[in-house]
């Protein structure tokens, strides 16, 4: 596939056109952010294994019957991807409260829920990604109420796979982000990526932080957290 | 019935004991604030006025099968009501689009909405009562799954009846905030006000601010809007 024109920058991620007007190649940048981008850096090698992760995790979908956009892997810092539009709602599931939720609600760290949260965001960096409800979403026209409800289905579903998939690499799966989006036959598909930037991920055994918490939190070691990520994945294929 | 110790002051309205334990006495203030208390007023009259227009609007939905904290009318600043325990959760219902949820969300004022949205906020001054989703009320505790249901059934029922009622006085229900209760028997039951420090009213014929908007925007004239939509609630009676 040749990389052609870029169409789109994101925070964390250039997507470029190819030769078939339904695929784009993805290219994992080496930048990352926090706060809504009001914290910014640079590490290299960050888009190399965001890449490498986010293309395992994938796969893994693929095989358990999960729609995503993931086509292939190409190299170590490019993966195509079927074509879709975003659907401009974050959904969002917690399984243990920490972050921005304690801090907006005042409850307190580390509970373990009974059952997962799934939360939706509006995408919009201007706006700072605001929380909204279900009927937001219907009445101001940025998702349908079957296309929320598939997405909620298949992000349970994710939910209960990835729980699984890291619980046996001693990694508790905190929380995570997913994106979607609606492919050239109108299917709801899962989107955009799944790494330590988008997921918390804490070691079952000591607690410690391996994800983009390193990063916010300034705790040092954030490469070495994601590569230990990484490492963890590649174990399960040995 | 005697107006005992204070139990509780809140920005608009303070509550004392009597010598019925299930009995409460309210007291509205003159006191206006906005934007989470950081605006800040006095205005003579404004807690006679609210108490008036909140006792009328309380009784009429009493009328109407509603089952609400309101006992009666006192005297010009007081009313008695029913000692509940307030569920920490504010319903807000809808009609069309303007303050906060234009700002947070980006969407434009003035979009009369398909059929009501009804949203929920944790009452909690300190937090600036953020938006909530259902799931985080009956995750933590704030209301249970049946209260809420039959709270949003309760606040779609009184958004009928009210914008009927303001409908015939030439008024339209903009939005409005509700808050509820639960009596000594467990029901759920309309607490707190209903007055134009808790919803938005408009003038039909020529789109003018009735309510605490009026305040909030610098516009003047604010009592004489309170005063206008108690002389058409009045209108009715003769």
């Amino acid at each position: 596939m040749q990389k052609g024109i870029m169409l789109y920058e994101g925070k964390a991620k250039r997507m470029f056109a190819t030769e078939d007007p339904d695929v784009l190649l993805v290219e994992y940048k080496n930048s990352l952010t926090a706060f809504n981008a009001q914290k910014k850096a640079s590490m290299e090698g960050k888009g190399q294994l965001n890449n490498l992760i986010s293309s395992e995790m994938f796969e893994y979908l693929n095989s358990q019957d999960i729609s995503t956009h993931f086509i292939q892997k190409l190299d170590e810092n490019h993966q195509l991807v079927k074509k879709v539009d975003i659907v401009p709602v974050e959904v969002v599931t917690r399984n243990i409260t920490t972050g921005t939720l304690c801090k907006r609600l005042g409850v307190n760290e580390g509970i373990r829920l009974p059952y997962p949260l799934v939360e939706y965001y509006l995408k919009s960096d201007e706006l700072g990604d605001p929380l909204i409800m279900d009927e937001h979403a219907i009445l101001f026209g940025w998702a349908g109420r079957e296309e929320l409800k598939s997405m909620k289905e298949t992000t349970l579903k994710v939910n209960e796979l990835l729980t699984g998939f890291f619980s046996e690499l001693g990694i508790v799966l905190v929380d995570f982000k997913l994106e979607f989006g609606k492919d050239k036959d109108g299917n709801i598909i899962l989107s955009d990526e799944i790494s330590p930037d988008t997921c918390r991920f804490w070691d079952k055994q000591s607690g410690e932080k391996l994800d983009k918490d390193r990063f916010r939190k300034d705790l040092g070691n954030v490469l070495d957290a994601y590569q230990e990520i990484y490492k963890r994945i590649m174990t399960r294929k040995n």
